[in-house]
């Protein structure tokens, strides 16, 4: 029944466990009852073959103990006989596990962390890359307007930004150490909360231990984040999607099919995936909502050992479609000659005509636009594009007289952009300043996140070379 | 077809349309193209009739216009003709309404959070009223070891606690405004879009134009923070549940009812509805969810009017069962002697005499655990409790000889509390400091969400009255 | 607290109430005990009171008589007092409820087959329309064959076809009766349970009274109906606004939105509407997923009162949707001109050629795949289309000399569409024996509905005129 | 990429493949353009090396035949050259692998089939062990009425059995073939496509080509089906966890799990395991929904091999789950001395006594409810439990003279549920009716199964015998 709970736990929590115990094991040699030279002394020994379990093959699983935890003090048994006691001072299976799987959560959103940094990396340099090749966006699945390959991959980048901010703020609510919470009322023992999560890299104790037992809400944040990552980037899929069955995307050969019966195909199947990936991410938030739901407020395996590998699937499909997310944006390009071709075929600058006619000719907007409508219109009738009007057009419509360059500067696809220029906007100058704006901003997350993994590793380093707790 | 939608915005968007379409044309009237006097007066009136619409009620839908911002639009025309397209220089319907949106969104968010602080509020109060009244608490249910209903409490509030940071979190993502966006390339009009955004309120524009009209991850956050309110007060509500069906918890004449065929019944029916609308909130994410997935990354009606009423039906699902469980909290009674004699009845106090015997008794602590197992196993097999064990019934087991105050000490409910004083644990002192701290934390975040009110409530109050904006 | 409730009681229930009521006085004026005139005539003008509630307003809410079944027998009360007793003989609000919801149930199942019915027989009238107009289909979002609009739509509806079936299915399903089951363990009143199942037009009382009472994943059956329905009409949804983004679908005027901003816009939004109320199905089916999710095996509100209101929400979507898909159907039209040129712009007959290949050369299949993907990739690399190849471009590529006719005919997309003339193919003949027998299975189901529908009214006028019910 | 899918298919595909390709093969060598004894031998022995890949392990993924169906041929190829192309002519992976993704689908569902059957049998055998153990049933977790252990679980088993149907349903909607459909337009080639259905075991071919390869809706059943049952199964696991936790229901000791720091715990984990597994099971149905969900009518990946490994990890959850529950029924025991206890300190037979009231004495049953509800109240404020009604007491609360006799043979349990002998009802007689007709119903499913099964087998063992497929 709990064989791959414990196949999991070897693969996945083992050095967890180890460091936890470690941890609880150095608090239990603090309280006064053990300062006895001897108990030091055999403590210590103890200590040094806990912490040496890191190096040695996880123990298979027996029947008569079923998971890692007593499988592993079984083998300390051998050479520590009773005193391995000492790691079950004051120590819960609840306590002990719920550390151990915050211990694995962390690593999730640290991974993932920085899988995202280097697809938001990716954007900017793409978006840098386009700052002048013009797209026709859509608005309701119809062209809309004219704007650029950077804008809009900018766009992309910042929506995923503050999925990061989602991705930190939950390892920082989630970062807070059971330990201590015993079975669920805490312990007769003076065991000192605050030192076990500091040396373990948390921000501190839960500090309610039933809070510490009996609550798991940090999976719902995780898979909410994933889950926002994924409808997110779902959408960014789709439009590339769009964008290949045109050729306006040519996905490099690694990354497409051929057909067993169609000999032209060259099927985009990286995007696919990633889009089916994105959906199982999404699914899978439905996974832990169901674990979590309509169960007692307690101690149970619901969200302990049965949740884990839900999480797990989650990130491995989240990691699998960032990766071809990110491997479809370096190897494919944006046919820049066939979107300008598209571009002059729309009729999407019409709103800069309006524009043109409220500003220089005096007319009203709603006017303006109603004039622009009907010129539409009537050249959609006559199979024209917009792009091809005349001053005399336009005074046919009932319009006010403009100069050809007015008219034809005001329709071309690059000057509407070009003329877009305030904060956020899509003409080169703008968006420069906001990709140098994004770029720093994306710099000093990825320092934030190296510092945090640095504290991570050292906290580790020094727990298992048994030195002092950093104080404070 | 556009109906409900129509039904919709005058009910819950109509202020919101007009204070954004105000603080636009304040944004037009100070573009130099507008300095001319005669331009300033025409929209100084326009102006003032624009405020005056919070006055009116809302015009009926009219095939010709079919949604509010048209319609309202239409009020204005018929005595101010031509200047009502100033409101219409540079704005779309695009970032207007995923503006009008986002005021909205904030506004439930901002309802939730206070009924959220007096549900923390209420689980303090109740707490503190119980400092002392012990429960068994179950964990994998069955009866695990006793606490008080303090220390539960406090747990379901520093859960909750977590929910409002989530909240208050999202709140804050969310406060960036689209205005300026227009249809999604922003526009070729110099408006100020950092004075538009901080005259509604918001804490600054979002920068990127597509980015503001084509993403609403914001919606996604909405329905995590209610889904994870929702899943962890559902476990609360089981508890409370499970404890009225023991007689435990009673609640009041007002909140249960009868049953039209059995004269005995008094059903905590309350409570039922509680956890039903709480599965309800935790459903709703699901129609948010459907609605972002696999679409396109550009303007849509699917996260924008289409959405807006399964996001109130989210919100309303879980006011009211924010509703039911505070009332369920108030007008309800633990039965403490009830919980007296079951407490006597369990055997969980059995880590105690483990403990016990481990501390004064020298015994390892799993050599501990093993003999007081055999002891419930022998005393269950007679039909004992564990309260009743003598000196002599250890020993027969193979123990040492302790006293019996040791004994009976370690085996009973209070005493098992009053030992667990460390940080979190639910001894009284313990307890006390841990309700005292929450208490201050609770008043800070009242206190920050009253701030947030009267910031909102100030801009609006000056926007409608015109004042100049609040520099910085 | 129940408001809501009374309100969807008095909307949606009051007639099923009402026939639920007579059916269950009947049965009881049937027993010995009541064999009594005295009792048959008050008994038969307390009937004839019932019956008369259908044609008065229901009674407001009172505080006293919280649900609409004790407003009823108040109502009642005021002529007849203490004679209404009669009808709660072992009658209890938990079977009388389920009974009234599974009557509303079966009533929402008939609409909703109304509809789809109404929807096939559009598919199946478009199609006839279209035997000859080629378009070329995707698979995996690139052009894949040629095929004709007829078999497009027929495929569709083969779809329909069997979410039909699903739907009669849930309603056999759901037609048994659960009145007689009192709170769950029956009566000890010797009602006749067949008869009265069969006089509510159910197929059956449900056998079990604590299954009627306890269970009711009928709900999950509507729920997934709907939402096999919503997923895969949703597929149908985005082709269509795919085919629109081209210019080859066009939906009437009365079905797109312009844009406040963009003169050119023609939105297809009645397509992006059906499309987030068939995601509103989807997501609804969460609703009633976590309603029916870990609760006890019982009569609760949860799966009674508290989960109507969302059934008839997605019912509502559901019908929402499929009224403007039939509408997009009816009032749109496909651009056979614009998909003929587009169609000889692609390489998608590559398949018959390689088929022309292996069948008349004699190459093997594979060869022949391999020499026609070599031939379409210099071709692209020239930029001509595949259409255009002569005999010596085969020959050029290490192919066999075929005649110039052999080549074009192959390459023709309607010549393709025309030899793929075999079960269930595009060719015209073979399309048209599909769509005949589509037709006469259509046909069927319409009848058998009818005679369904005709059913139960005949129930209901015979019940409310008193007549004996139908034996058998 | 790939990698995952590869190893899928190997290990659950490939005799499907394997047999696939031998009957589309005899498709082939069955058209006259291949009648030439030439191709005839070489078939043949193409044919018999097909088969022969049954027993051979699968070849390794190589970068350049990236699936198992091209690794297959190329195994082929060694031997048997160009020939391996007839297996190709006509045929598309789309059909091919939509025709594998079936047979396995059915696989699937034949095993859960059994799977059910052994619950439902494990159910009616329990049932028949406590025709006469009385239990107090909960309504809105309050004590209801007393009913019998084989009352409730003949209600689990009517709901299982309703499953079963469902089951049954989505497997004969499932079992039409898509071979033939090759791409999606079919193919020039005359293959046989009922012939080629009928030798894999299908009820026929899908008769549209293009709904063949671009419609997966069995898919969207089988989710169904599986989350069907899971809600189902979670009631009834929730209600044994519930009696456990009182001590009710006891599960065998290789069932339960010890605490690590509570020496007396015997927690019931393989019940929580279960209902985990069964909330993955719901959980499941929504990553097939999101793959499903607003992607395009069309062959694509989301619904092929993308979607393969979420249906077997509902299916493996679903398979543990069932399995749980079965041991937790075969290995558990209700303790019936506790449940008689319990049940007669309980007021569950209130509603027997205004029943008598009503029946015996004249009142009605309105006028009988009120006057022992008043009789409840007036004991429970004076702690006596209803049982010990005397006729003063009825009389004291205004009530008529019954006898001491009449009022306690009302008020015991066990009469409760004798007196209740209609049809479905818990009177030992009744209930030993309605197990003997479930227990036909069930063997009756046994036996379709079985032919099921037999017929499947059947038409493997013929096909890779080459036998002659059975007309009709």
């Amino acid at each position: 029944m709990l064989a791959p709970d414990y196949h999991f736990a070897v693969r996945r929590l083992r050095h967890h466990f180890i460091d936890a115990m470690t941890a609880h094991l150095d608090a239990v040699l603090d309280m006064p009852a053990f300062a006895d030279p001897a108990d030091q002394t055999r403590g210590a020994a103890l200590r040094a073959a806990t912490v040496g379990l890191h190096e040695v093959d996880a123990p298979d699983q027996d029947e008569d103990v079923p998971d890692l935890y007593f499988a592993l003090q079984r083998e300390l048994e051998r050479d520590h006989g009773e005193t391995v006691g000492l790691i079950r001072v004051g120590l819960s299976r609840n306590d002990l596990d719920m550390t151990v799987y915050k211990m694995h959560g962390r690593e999730l959103l640290l991974t993932q962390a920085r899988s995202l940094l280097g697809l938001r990396r990716s954007l900017l340099n793409r978006a840098e890359m386009h700052l002048e090749t013009v797209i026709i966006a859509n608005t309701h699945h119809q062209p809309g307007q004219p704007t650029t390959v950077a804008h809009y991959l900018a766009a992309v980048e910042a929506q995923v930004a503050r999925d990061h901010e989602r991705l930190v703020q939950a390892l920082e609510r989630l970062n807070r150490c059971p330990l201590g919470a015993a079975a669920l009322a805490g312990t007769s023992h003076p065991l000192d909360r605050q030192r076990t999560a500091s040396v373990l890299g948390f921000d501190g104790p839960v500090e309610n231990t039933y809070d510490a037992v009996a609550s798991a809400d940090w999976e719902l944040d995780l898979a909410a984040v994933a889950s926002s990552i994924a409808l997110g980037l779902g959408r960014f899929v789709v439009d590339l999607l769009g964008w290949a069955s045109h050729g306006w995307y040519r996905l490099d050969d690694g990354l497409v099919q051929g057909s067993s019966i169609m000999p032209q195909k060259r099927n985009p199947v990286a995007l696919e995936h990633a889009r089916t990936r994105l959906s199982r991410v999404v699914g899978s938030a439905g996974l832990v909502a169901f674990s979590h739901h309509n169960i007692p407020f307690a101690d149970l395996n619901d969200f302990g050992p049965d949740i884990q590998g839900a999480l797990l699937v989650q990130h491995r499909q989240l990691m699998g479609a960032l990766e071809l997310v990110v491997a479809c944006l370096e190897h494919g390009e944006f046919d820049e000659d066939g979107l300008k071709k598209a571009a002059a075929l729309t009729d999407t600058t019409a709103t800069e005509l309006a524009d043109v006619l409220a500003r220089e000719a005096g007319l009203s907007f709603p006017a303006a636009h109603k004039l622009v409508a009907a010129l539409v219109s009537k050249f959609q009738a006559e199979g024209r594009p917009l792009t091809t009007a005349t001053p005399d057009d336009l005074v046919a419509c009932g319009g006010p007289a403009l100069s050809a360059e007015t008219i034809s500067a005001a329709l071309d696809p690059l000057a509407f952009v070009s003329r877009r220029d305030g904060l956020g906007m899509p003409a080169k100058t703008a968006m420069a300043t906001q990709l140098a704006a994004a770029g720093h901003r994306l710099a000093a997350a990825e320092e934030a996140l190296q510092a945090r993994d640095a504290a991570f590793d050292l906290a580790t380093t020094r727990l298992r070379a048994g030195a002092a707790p950093i104080s404070g």
